[in-house]
């Protein structure tokens, strides 16, 4: 088993990774939410497979547990799902005690994780990942919210979770495709900070398509760690933790032109990072050869190097929108090197332009 | 001038109170938020009165303002109203450093604080309470929220303001109705934790129902250093915290069961702090008398002492959907004399009924 302790000012957790760790999750959860009754939040495409286990497992720690299955994409990450959830909370007359269980990726803990932080004004919240994204990303550092029409992930709170439960064995079930996009916020963290990472994931590569588990199991731990240090150093994303935005100052403008679902959260992570690359050499922040390098990783892990993108004028006004604008100007997350990143703005539009012309197809 | 600082482990902001405080907003807000737009969102039945002085007082500090009016009471602090809030500020591109300032009663700031707590994950908020009970009560202690069809403030956060600034001037334009609501959160104050101002409430009762300058700073500064001392020491409300619900576990259950808008919060207030010191006698918690004691004050204030209220059935559904349920068992803050309350659960349902009857006219 691997423990990454999460110690935050006010906050303490654990996330847990381990292969069988769902069936302990009651035990796992039942300290820490001491009410009667559970919400478990399960992804539809696991009703059959994982949800199950989860629920013998808060069955066996004595919570009643209410079920609800989450279906669709980021399409369904907005206020109206919120609202549904509230009702059902409320039908059930859950209690300031209550534990959520989110068991699905970073879409369905996202929503839960905001109901959660804004039901009672705020009730224990448990996340089970159950994408290699999540586990590495969401399920981490306490950002929760939806989407509006006018963009992504507009409307939320910091809110901790009291515990993470990271299951390896759950990924079995999960699309190769959705497993690539984990990869991509793999390969994010090991450029802001972790060059021996980045060599290790490069290296086992093609266990980590295979599912070996004990690739996982230490890719999950390394990674968690790593976003797990800069979280706890800037919990609020005041400072240090902008760098995690690498790559989606460009990643959340491409899900927002291309439209939400036609591309994965990590497919357009991917590209921003080599687009983030691209801006970096050309501004002098980094030698060139950088996106060389990262595009290596990037392909090996089957992640998309170029996309069909809207026009410029698209691109810009949805970046934008984007939060990450302190003051009217954008702030750019650009990698110096593999394992160190700077924080630039002011940077010209033409070079943002031969930024996004680097990975358009 | 007085200044109540309010030092939270994390956060640290001042209740600013003095006759012109309004006209100061502007210079006391720009160094804690330091984007060029402001959103001021003002109670309607103000417009040409105090909004006006706020909105020139942010516009002498640089602020480029958007104005919005708030007309109506408990039945607009919906997450409806909120998304229209969320809609102004995501056309108007609003950023993480934007602030938010709300100048009006309770329901305006908790509402207007919600957007704040969840917009871009949490934004600069201002309270500029316009009602004597928001300045005593809801604009200090960071609990924002909305309510929903099953109950108030079943929908909220934690999210401290940066500032708040109450300017007794204000409650010339407030109805003689509203005044007394706010004394009925004073009176609740001084049972929970101070016998000298209970004494001095009652005896300069005429001054304030004549909305004398002087009393009324001292009024609103004792208070809000009563409140502030309780939030200080319990932030989240997971101990002392609960004692401010003095009142308001009857008090909620009256304005669900009856209908919010047709009772105003402090006259629920009010009838929740006689029914909780009748159940306080009965329980033995306090000496007979304490009831005529609190009674004799509330009256003096020209608050109800009974109201038609529907069955016990039905209150007694109202107040099982209240918050402060915890594993399914109604916990009460019970007077033991005026300065000290204790908290209590387990109550018979009997004695329950018979405080619901003492307030029943």
């Amino acid at each position: 088993m691997s423990a990454v302790p999460i110690a935050l000012p006010h906050h303490r957790y654990d996330v847990v990774i381990e292969a069988g760790a769902l069936e302990r999750l009651g035990e796992q959860l039942r300290p820490l939410a001491s009410a009667p009754s559970a919400l478990l939040v399960f992804d539809q495409a696991i009703a059959d497979t994982h949800a199950p286990v989860a629920r013998a497992s808060l069955a066996r720690a004595g919570y009643e547990t209410v079920a609800v299955p989450f279906a669709g994409g980021e399409e369904r990450k907005t206020l109206d799902t919120v609202r549904g959830l509230y009702d059902v909370l409320l039908a059930q007359r859950f209690e300031r005690r209550s534990p959520l269980v989110a068991l699905g990726g970073g879409v369905l803990g996202d929503t839960v994780g905001f109901v959660a932080a804004t039901f009672l004004r705020g009730v224990p919240f448990a996340q089970c990942p159950t994408t290699l994204l999540a586990m590495v990303d969401s399920s981490v550092g306490g950002k929760v919210g939806v989407n509006v029409p006018q963009g992504k992930n507009l409307i939320g709170a910091f809110h901790q979770p009291v515990s993470v439960v990271a299951d390896p064995r759950v990924l079995r079930t999960l699309p190769a495709r959705e497993l690539r996009c984990g990869l991509a916020e793999c390969i994010k963290h090991a450029v802001i900070r972790d060059p021996a990472l980045f060599g290790w994931t490069r290296a086992r590569m093609p266990d980590l398509l295979a599912l070996d588990p004990d690739a996982l199991v230490e890719l999950v731990a390394r990674n968690v760690a790593i976003k797990a240090a800069v979280v706890i150093e800037d919990e609020k994303e005041t400072g240090v933790r902008a760098h995690l935005n690498l790559g989606h100052t460009f990643g959340h403008a491409i899900e927002a032109a291309v439209g939400y679902g036609r591309i994965l959260h990590g497919e357009a992570v991917a590209l921003g990072l080599l687009a983030a690359a691209s801006l970096a050499e050309s501004q002098g922040v980094a030698a060139r050869g950088l996106r060389h390098e990262i595009e290596d990783v990037v392909a090996r892990a089957g992640l998309p190097c170029a996309a069909e993108l809207p026009d410029d004028a698209r691109l810009e006004e949805a970046m934008a929108l984007d939060k990450k604008v302190a003051a009217g100007k954008i702030r750019f997350v650009l990698p110096q090197r593999v394992g160190s990143v700077v924080i630039r703005d002011g940077v010209p539009v033409a070079a943002v332009r031969a930024a996004w012309t680097s990975i358009r197809r």
